[in-house]
């Protein structure tokens, strides 16, 4: 009797980087909400905190003092998951027990010393530096014959697991391919061996012809809600050249990343009118010494904020069990996105 | 200089039922957590809600008046995320864009009319009745065929977002098989097709030897903390006999099932002397009409909490980004849970 429509009726969409599919029910967004609300960050915050360990000049847990750094900061995790003193060894009982030693790596990057920013907040300029900072760790981890893979990633606010809001990332650098770049290896690999272009090169063309995904453009970047986003604002930051790497980026692509960097985290802290809470992350080539000219370099963020800024998505039950599921559809977060003010709530005039 | 030693150096693990990899980072256990603090839930509920949706006699959003049930109440979720009446049809925009309709239906399984009670907390029987429901459950809506699985589970807690107090869990079934228990049908079947035995048959044989993961046992079910657990205190339960699903049990086997589920949610709740958070669920054969001997019905239990009543693990940045990773041992976990005493912190009669 009806047709079949994405914006009204439940369905399953396909991820081609990862090769899952994921449940959409778009007449769900509008359930009543009884259960858990989050505290949004409201907190002033001094521009130096004495009791922070990521500000200038302190003295972390393990006695060490930071330097009195007035751009970027980088220094080795005091409680990294990775660890380089790892001896080799590995575990099989039946091939269903099976355990092997992994080593590697953990930093952590202190965006500014303004312990009161966050990115949307900092300048073109600032944001750059913290662009050149990935490029410089990705080359040097990445050269390491022991480190083939460099997960370069940002956990924002109290709900994303960051325990200090000093505006900083982490890496984690490791021998083996964790599963998520690996799963993305692999798609990436045979769509180009197929067509001869990157997997988001041709992505990007049907997005720029379609328009309802789209958030934000400039020259060398775009943002756009990915067709198979999960988390309710996800969105996919990627450059118009298939990069395999941030070290391969030009001098006027890093500052347009930087600029587009601002744009999407304004967007989105403007969206609810509070510090957006996400995790974000770079996708980029494994560093086993191979060109990799399947990999087009991108970025994640998943925010987890659903309606506004104490009402949350939660990834449980039905998606830990069975599948990643979603309430409302990307065109109407990607909609509600794009008609965000380009200038940040709390600084109107910057 | 050093041997490696799976209790104290970063490793990774492998999970032979969905073929996935899983980072472990033990000597991480003891970093110090400045971050979020979860409420514990130390409301003290009436046996009878007049606010509640889910108690018996009560109204609901849609205006539909619950019956006065006394033992469990089954109904169609009023914002189910899957409906059976969405036409056929799909979208495909050079492969990279790709969509489907879905279809199928969403349950919702009262455990008690009681709504001041929680699994560990109801006797045996009741629920055994639980069980019964699951079975029946599974049986009606696999016998469709338009459906081709069923999930089964539970969120508890707020921190799982659960809405409501009221004991409840969930059932959604659809056409189509979801990426988790896919994952898991591929993997036992390999296996099956290999050994002519269940992965879950030889697996648990492995572990009744090795001992230090184990957590309960009765005549016919299991409990332990798997290997490759992901979770703090994640748990798997299974039957030690191989069936496809909870239609196929005996009756002897749905009580120790009851058993084993009252004893498993009692230590759990006794760990941190809270009512214990999860997400948990059962796996079974997909509904499809085949008979899936490779199948070995099982029920997850995925935990967040890591440290006491308020703090969580994060599933976040790096685990969104690249893997799975955890920050104490299954073997520790098991050996916490394990200790744990047999009855119920606030009913120490019982
Ligand atoms: O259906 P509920 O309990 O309202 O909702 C809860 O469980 C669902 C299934 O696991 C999730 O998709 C939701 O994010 C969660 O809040
Ligand atoms: O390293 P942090 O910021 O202390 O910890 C946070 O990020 C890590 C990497 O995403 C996660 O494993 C932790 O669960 C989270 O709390």
């Amino acid at each position: 009797h009806s047709t079949f429509d994405l914006a009204q009726q439940p369905h399953r969409r396909y991820n081609p980087l990862n090769g899952e599919w994921l449940l959409v029910s778009p007449h769900r967004a509008l359930r009543p909400w009884q259960g858990q609300q989050e505290a949004p960050d409201t907190e002033t915050r001094p521009a130096h905190d004495p009791g922070c360990y990521l500000c200038a000049g302190n003295v972390r847990a393990n006695g060490e003092q930071n330097p009195d750094y007035t751009g970027t900061f980088v220094f080795d995790n005091d409680f990294a998951a990775l660890r380089d003193d790892v001896p080799a060894g590995d575990v099989n009982l039946g091939g269903l027990l099976r355990a092997e030693s992994e080593t590697g790596v953990g930093r952590v990057i202190c965006f500014s010393p303004r312990h009161d920013l966050t990115l949307p907040e900092m300048s073109r300029a600032d944001i750059r530096r913290v662009v050149d900072v990935w490029a410089d760790e990705f080359r040097t981890l990445g050269a390491r014959p022991d480190i083939n893979y460099v997960q370069i990633f940002e956990n924002k606010g109290a709900v994303m697991g960051c325990s200090n809001p000093h505006p900083h990332g982490q890496i984690w650098a490791q021998r083996t391919v964790p599963g998520e770049p690996a799963k993305e290896s692999r798609q990436q690999l045979t769509y180009f061996e197929q067509h001869g272009r990157t997997l988001l090169t041709d992505y990007l063309a049907i997005e720029l012809r379609e328009k309802s995904r789209l958030v934000l453009e400039n020259e060398h970047w775009v943002a756009l809600v990915p067709f198979w986003a999960g988390w309710p604002f996800e969105t996919l930051l990627l450059p118009r050249r298939a990069v395999p790497d941030v070290t391969q980026l030009t001098d006027a692509e890093k500052d347009a990343f930087a600029d587009a960097l601002r744009h999407l985290t304004i967007r989105y802290d403007n969206l609810f009118q509070t510090s957006f809470p996400y995790s974000a992350g770079l996708h980029q080539r494994p560093t086993d010494g191979q060109a990799h000219p399947e990999w087009h370099l991108h970025m994640h963020f998943f925010p987890p904020l659903l309606r506004s800024a104490t009402v949350r998505k939660f990834m449980v039950g039905y998606e830990l069990l069975a599948n990643a599921q979603r309430d409302i559809t990307p065109e109407w977060a990607a909609e509600r996105l794009r008609s965000q003010p380009e200038t940040h709530y709390k600084h109107p005039a910057a």
